[in-house]
């Protein structure tokens, strides 16, 4: 298998590394902001998006941790079978952060209009908005690793 | 090019028309759901579901006709611009799709529990969760469609 044709953001290089510590961070952050002293128990979307995160995060740092590992040692995974657990994992979690992601953007802007008791504490929908853009950053870099690592995968099975 | 390393649902197969059809079918039926007789026109994701259901429409049936075109000639779409472009094309109203249904399934949950004034016309609500359920059905064909055809790009544009 010929290393030239190595592709950024695929499992092994530097950029994939970038990708993945975005992704942590901004999972965390998103996590930070919905869930520290707001009762996000309530509705099943902030339910959603902290189990999503929850499963982001441990994801992204074992990636991450794997790219410095293959970085550093010079030899970057290519083992197709390895690569497509990688591709499915990235797209269901980047698909679910999305789905939730949306879920409080729509959620906050309704009740916004309708409810006026709903942002009582001050700052607390601007808190849920800021939450529901890091989910949408995180789930940007994450599609950008997904797709990386698919556009690397037909070469490798053929 | 040999035409032998054929992909089910890549651009000018019959599993494509299929696709495309399918896509069709739900688009509009979701699309008819969430417009007949309801004010969608009150809330941002019922906007955002009704016309992006708009646009997913005439993308599906003009590549429809393409596949089926491509079917009775014999000679599928094999230029990598063209195939980025449907690619490009059919991921953005693929998520596009994926963030409206979210949005309406997180405030139908919402506001099914919390405001008993939100389903007053009977069956209101389980209209607008089918409309849900069948954009989500049509996000899961543009995105089988989508992934076939990036899985074809790589192997055109070496």
């Amino acid at each position: 298998m010929a290393m030239d044709d190595e592709i950024p953001g695929a499992v092994g290089t530097s950029a994939s590394f970038a990708l993945r510590l975005g992704q942590t961070i901004f999972s965390a952050a998103s996590l930070l902001f919905m869930s520290l002293g707001v009762e996000f128990h309530n509705y099943t979307a902030f339910c959603l998006l902290v189990t999503i995160m929850g499963l982001v995060i441990p994801w992204s740092i074992t990636l991450a941790m794997i790219d410095i590992y293959s970085v550093l040692i010079h030899c970057p995974i290519r083992q197709p079978g390895i690569l497509l657990f990688i591709v499915l994992g990235d797209w269901t979690l980047s698909f679910l952060t999305l789905a939730a992601a949306s879920s409080i953007a729509g959620i906050v802007d309704l009740l916004h209009r309708t409810d006026v008791t709903f942002c009582t504490p001050a700052g607390l929908c601007s808190r849920y908005q800021i939450s529901a853009a890091l989910a949408f950053l995180s789930w940007f870099l994450s599609t950008a690793s997904s797709l990386s690592n698919l556009w690397l995968l037909p070469s490798l099975s053929r």
